[in-house]
């Protein structure tokens, strides 16, 4: 067996996020759905950007943001994902090297710019996201490097890759490569409409393929069909190895075949800006596992890094969350 | 004499903010001299951006926040600046646009890209900014529209544009066509290094030409060359109608001929990054003389709208800072 080089390596769609505070009434004017990712494509990017307000760029995307948590929390991470070779893709690219995350793919020089998700935040901390996936589309198995992957502890994927088909492709080939080389394959089920999008194949995934489970409570009920949290939680467990089910104030439940864990939310002083929560608890939870720690553990450090980046505008964490974690856990 | 327009028209370069939080240790490490703004050419901005750590990006410019935080005051603004046509620039003209300032300027096709401001924020929310100018050297005398300038109130410059040649050509043309309209011309002398840079001509600039001057203390002392404040205050008195002198957290004093108000400052929590505080300073002192307030009315706006952007990351307003006016002068 290969040795393994990387804690986690998170593949995913490469965005850059726009954060625009409104009112309600704005998405109520827009059409838009609150609290989901709708795919949108340039031309009703542009209509929305130019009715948006003043915004705020930092560098997303769902796997993005959690290999960058992984990487911020001192384990060892690698991201997959496609960048056109722009001045928002230089800022994506820099941003997560920044924090430590190796990123070797390549941009792509032509097609579309890099993809922007424009992000309407509320009064409520919610946020409504309209993404453009621009060079994302680009993303196929020739970017995925099987000798990365088998070198990899974790193989970390988000749902939303099942939207461009060629980063599907690649979803597919990495998998099976972390598969063949005894590796754990986590997913994230990312957002219950990309569920309903792709309900048979993802069921078919986390029956057969994955090993760790994210996914919260709008997701995992889409997934099942079903109207109970509780009754969704019952149909999920041994479908996977582990199971992690977010519930936003409600904290969370894990559950294993012989496991089973009730962990409350952590206390947040003022909730600015959900974007991200569940990208930052994937990170925290991945980083658990990968220093040995039990599940309930595994589950605070999720938790904590999701009240942390819940706390501020954007969807990567601010502060030193590593210290924040010592300080709670130790 | 032609209809009013604009309360303020401003000129300034166009530029995005890339905000990054290190220790000062890091302004160490890379030569910085903090609180100050550096210009930086393509290759030691590519190298500094490379050295820092993750990244928001958000519009910027000195005379640029200034007409935003006009426009959100509800006064009628323009802009008038150069940015390309890439990414960058779209983004700031999105930006000052969405606020409700008028913004005409051409972008370049040609040339540099849009300039960028690379801002270190230490932790005790000092900004220490290193400009890579791009394409501001592209505006010239050619886009100033002196009939605009006529039908503006104010016509608002920011020392800063003298750095590049043309925009100092432009400065010149709008503040004369300014006056040849009987209007009235406002300075803000940017930074001490720039006044540093430019100091006779700032000199000429302030006893001939600037009918309302914002200088904060280190930039008036560089400017007149005194070791205290008083001194520079007593010198700058009489050299033009009105100077707005800015003292962090010992406030403001206004002078003019027949006038002296000293301002307390506005109670701020906590400070976590002073990018923008004179900007939105002047855009406080400017709308009020715009309403025709008493000039310590005009000084707790500033004050207020100064307190409200150094409580957050960023150079432009969060709150809605009419409604917190409003709340606290009526």
């Amino acid at each position: 067996m290969v040795d393994i080089r990387y804690d986690v390596l998170g593949i995913g769609n490469a965005i850059v996020d726009v954060l625009v505070p409104a009112e309600d009434a704005f998405l109520v004017e827009h059409g838009l759905v609150k609290g989901a990712m709708t795919l949108v494509d340039a031309d009703r990017a542009e209509q929305l950007y130019a009715a948006m307000g003043t915004g705020t760029e930092s560098s997303g995307g769902s796997a993005a943001n959690t290999v960058a948590g992984v990487a911020a929390l001192g384990c060892r991470a690698c991201f997959v994902g496609k960048v056109h070779d722009d001045q928002l893709g230089n800022i994506f690219a820099h941003d997560i090297r920044a924090v430590g995350v190796d990123f070797h793919s390549a941009p792509a020089t032509g097609g579309a710019p890099t993809a922007r998700c424009l992000i309407v935040v509320t009064p409520d901390a919610k946020r409504t996201m309209n993404t453009f996936l621009g060079a994302c589309v680009e993303l196929g198995p020739q970017d995925v490097d099987e000798d990365l992957i088998a070198a990899s502890a974790i193989t970390y994927l988000e749902g939303y890759l099942w939207d461009p088909p060629g980063a599907k492709e690649a979803f597919i080939k990495a998998m099976g490569a972390a598969r063949a080389a005894g590796r754990k394959v986590a997913l994230s089920l990312s957002d219950s409409f990309c569920v309903d999008r792709h309900r048979e194949e993802f069921l078919d995934l986390v029956q057969h393929h994955v090993d760790i489970l994210f996914a919260n409570e709008q997701e995992i009920t889409s997934l099942y069909q079903v109207d109970s949290f509780d009754a969704a939680m019952q149909s999920v467990r041994g479908h996977c190895e582990i199971a992690a089910l977010t519930r936003s104030e409600k904290g969370a439940v894990i559950v294993t075949d012989e496991e089973f864990h009730v962990i409350d939310a952590e206390p947040v002083d003022k909730v600015i800006d959900t974007t991200g929560a569940g990208d930052i608890y994937a990170a925290g939870f991945l980083t658990g596992m990968s220093q040995g720690r039990s599940l309930p553990e595994c589950g605070r450090m999720a938790g904590i890094g999701a009240a942390e980046v819940i706390s501020h505008m954007g969807a990567r964490t601010e502060a030193d969350l590593k210290a924040l974690i010592q300080d709670k856990l130790g």
